[in-house]
């Protein structure tokens, strides 16, 4: 019998978003040595959060479902955001968010505006609701926010993506220019404000948060500057009854137990932020140092990584596999004008160690 | 702007599948005394697990997203069913992965049988994609296998919906009467087995695993007797066709590290399910007893909890008040034949001691 698939889902093509460093360590047949690739913190969680966890365990609250409110969650996030905690939404990660988020707004042929060569991930759910992306080529390494409103006009998009600061170029738009995005949107568009990397921005230049307005959420996580990519916790600020839509389709009892209590014990390390800020810069600084000893020229990054470039696309994809061949788990965009940047995440010591001499080695012979 | 949901989405109701006990204990304003109303395991994880976790948080390996192939786990779960890993997925819970089988089958109008009084969750997820539920009454405290049937040809059913052992009465049909039923689908309909308490079965009379048929899927569980539901880590079991159709559509990247680690640590500890059979079937006893003691009729359990006849809706959903006011943390059916029936969950020792006392306490009022 012939699988009674959905039309829709029959249509998608058999891709995934990212392959994952332990499939390529599969396929290589032995461990990376540095992790510099998927922009997740070389630095480790709080040790709040570490301890949280740890007694947690002890006291066998692994067997309980989580709080389904996530109310202690989002009492604190509330008050760090001067907002309500029913205009937040908290899920497993961002990518859980904004597969709901397009869930809630995206039919069969809706228009979704997005820069090429921006989130695959949030590509991914798009394509998997039926949605048509309609890309917007980045502009010196910027995504361009006025060609995106634009675009969101002419093709009277549902829903218009933007992060901010950017993956995978590492900048930052300022304030004014996504206050005059915001303001400027079609009616009927949803504007989906990413801020995974706001968190190492030494000039957090965000517009303010506006929960009055209906038209924007904006998209946070503990994956990055909080360290807990692995714990799958994100969550995302909006008007309450955007916030309504997410509450009607989300996995009410799916975020993982442990999660919530690490992410609630993050918050209240005080010090913690500013202390991985501070490491994230330096690691930055060492890039950039590397970078101008060979002679190549990289992008100022707001983010922990790098875009450096390596001067063409043919000697930015060598590179990166030959990277890939020594050992070393880095990515690289894959669509121009971007394509020529290798993106190099900021590691441990020991990891920029190893990246820094693999790389210095390579270098002449590409 | 009215906000452009959807129509599927503007349609649902702001329901939620169950209220969580968090929420519960925040109106009473004090903690429960015990927490039997959720089938969660009273007897916590396999150390095994316990320690693999405390090595991951110690080698900071929470801020690494989780192999987005789960190739460890699946290896490991192949080998124990005997199948291929390509015939397994792996998800954040059956409750994930529930609303990702019903994605790939569900339409707006498609017809969806299932038991009255079944899975609240799997009605969510139907609702929440458009379809139509159609439910067949328990006969005899077992889901009605013949009838579910007969339903499933008479509706031309995408899905149909079977826990075995079932929630909330605890009752296991026979392998012959799941088999018989695999054997007579109509086209067109995917079998959707819930075997979340399967573990708990001392007689698990579970047809053999079959994935050379592609009408059936069977969804397991680390949230109950591996005592992981706040981990939240489960898995499907079909032909690769429709392991595929999962693999078109889910979050990739959205499977939390530890509950990857503690789940594969959980199935290397050969002795821990056993114990946790015994000690689950020592706390069934220990239910009956109390309800025999109180002339009350029980319904033989092949799961962590055991349905106690009331005697009466009435008297039952009293009993369920008082015992909730009484700082037990314990749920019961709300439909007709079952809502008679009290659902109470195996606690650990002092838990059962709590609600034992309670309940006697009690009894001789309602």
């Amino acid at each position: 019998m012939p699988i009674p698939f959905t039309p829709l889902v029959k249509s998608l093509p058999s891709t995934v978003p990212f392959v994952g460093p332990e499939t390529l360590e599969r396929l290589r047949g032995s461990p990376f040595k540095a992790r510099i690739g998927a922009n997740e913190s070389a630095f480790g969680m709080s040790q709040l959060a570490a301890n949280a966890m740890r007694a947690a365990i002890e006291n066998d609250e692994c067997a309980w479902y989580a709080d389904p409110e996530s109310f202690e969650l989002r009492t604190l996030l509330a008050e760090k955001h001067s907002v309500q905690p029913d205009e937040i939404c908290v899920d497993a990660g961002i990518d859980t968010l904004l597969g709901l988020a397009v869930r809630m707004l995206v039919e069969p042929g809706s228009q979704v505006v997005t820069s090429l060569g921006a989130y695959p991930t949030f590509n991914y759910h798009v394509s998997g609701y039926g949605g048509v992306l309609k890309t917007v080529p980045y502009r010196d390494n910027h995504e361009d926010a006025e060609t995106l409103l634009a675009a969101a006009h002419e093709h009277s998009a549902r829903m218009l993506y933007l992060s901010n600061p950017d993956n995978p170029m590492g900048t930052q738009l300022p304030g004014d220019a996504i206050n005059t995005l915001i303001n400027s949107l079609p009616a009927d568009c949803i504007f989906i404000l990413d801020e995974a990397y706001i968190d190492f921005s030494a000039n957090p230049d965000a517009p303010a948060i506006d929960t009055s307005n209906n038209q924007v959420m904006r998209f946070r996580t503990f994956s990055k500057a909080y360290g807990l990519a692995g714990m799958r916790i994100g969550y995302v600020i909006a008007h309450r009854d955007l916030i309504t839509g997410f509450n009607k389709i989300r996995n009410h009892f799916g975020l993982n137990r442990l999660a919530q209590i690490a992410a609630a014990a993050s918050l209240q390390d005080a010090g913690f932020l500013t202390e991985i800020q501070q490491r994230v810069a330096e690691g930055r600084e060492h890039i950039y140092t590397l970078a101008r000893a060979h002679n190549l020229s990289f992008v100022e990054s707001s983010t922990n990584f790098v875009a450096v470039d390596m001067g063409s696309t043919e000697a930015a994809n060598k590179m990166l596999e030959e990277l890939n061949a020594a050992g070393i788990f880095i990515r690289k965009p894959s669509v121009p004008p971007l394509d020529r940047y290798l993106r190099v995440g900021v590691g441990t010591e020991r990891e920029h160690q190893v990246f820094s001499d693999t790389f210095s080695a390579l270098i002449s012979r590409i």
